[in-house]
């Protein structure tokens, strides 16, 4: 993205190889890019904790298809607050199960109570929201 | 969905008022659903310790756009592992942010192993795997 | 603690029996009681969103035992807050390693703040606060 | 401890910038310490997904004072452990409620069974167990 710089780490020997062969576990070819994901991973956590920083989020939601109504109420909650809701997708998991992966962008405080809306909706069986930033 | 049947929970009265009021506060209008809700994420996190459990997840992808190489390495990726990938939605988020939302279902061990790929590949900035169940 | 009530749980038999062996794999004999724990969990979690909430923390941290210096630094720390600090627990688990776990009181967001000072300080290599409430 | 190298982490610049804002607000002075605590807090996550992996874990426990039976059968559960338990705090919070903070070592498999048995006991309130690692 930006200008690149470089900074040095102090670490014990056998700290760093250990944290080598986690890399390698992992699916990491590149210490740098490692370290990296560790300190967004920080970042964010930390952005959230501040309920008016300017987040992204993925709400995933399990249902019933049982009911239309339940798709419908689902549809409406997420018009209400359309400036937060970007898309959703679905995913018809099997005769009656579904998921729903809707994309949200806005203040986390606002995204948390738009998703405990529709967590609490009757007959929405679990829901996960996974707090992401677009700033790190 | 299937048979629904009753069972009592016996609770202090102080105890119960508080959780009226998280209930209230998180949206719930319905003490069994809440009450099902909390079950099934207890249930839901101790079916993914079992590493060859059939599990759904949502795996939530944050990169640059920036080189075109990288949405072609991580959709050879998905391909590669096609079996487990149900389906993805890619959102712009801006210029060169880009937000994947990607669907899989398999064992718990192989999603996990899948995701560590696609999250240790050079330019993805950040990725978070929403763990979910289809049996609860 | 308080007077007992009852409440009904309305839940599906497939649910339910799962339900059942989950506490049985997690050493729970009684049903409330399994149920009681996670409404407990569910709003000890809300309580500490609220930074002023009067809460209860173990903090454990893990220290090379090399330096004098550091369990001298410390404690000064702990001192300078002792309205926050109750008690301390040192275990010596080999040579140079050293666990304290610091159960304290106060304030969430004071709470924090103490536990990132002491996390922070050179030569501690670990340290994880654990969120209590004394209300539920 | 053993024997410190060097190794270069290369960051844009803007992303170095927030991570010592961070640091900063977290109470560190030093960007390797920082960078140490990430990779330490990613092993020991690693490292407790491995059931058979030497660790070390304080398990907090809240519950109330009022049966006298309830401290005794805490304290049979960790005497019949008593390999696992090395040595445990016990803090009085008020009139009825008491906090345990119980220093354990060994299997990860065998701590989360134990901590399970202790926390399921009828009367305990709550229990969390903060999983640590000696060997990073």
């Amino acid at each position: 993205m930006g200008d690149l710089t470089r900074t040095a780490l102090a670490i014990d020997v056998d700290l760093l190889g250990k944290f080598d062969q986690w890399m390698a576990s992992h699916g990491y070819t590149n210490r740098s890019e490692a370290l990296r994901d560790l300190i967004r991973a920080a970042l964010t956590e930390a952005e959230w904790q501040n309920p008016t920083a300017e987040v992204v989020a993925v709400l995933s939601v399990l249902y019933d298809h049982a009911s239309r109504a339940l798709a419908q109420e689902l549809t409406t909650i997420q018009h209400k607050d359309h400036h937060a809701v970007l898309c959703s997708q679905h995913v018809h998991l099997d005769d009656h199960l579904c998921l729903e992966a809707i994309v949200m962008q806005g203040k986390a405080r606002k995204l948390r109570r738009l998703a405990d809306r529709i967590v609490s909706t009757r007959g929405v069986r679990a829901g996960r929201l996974t707090l992401l930033s677009r700033h790190v």
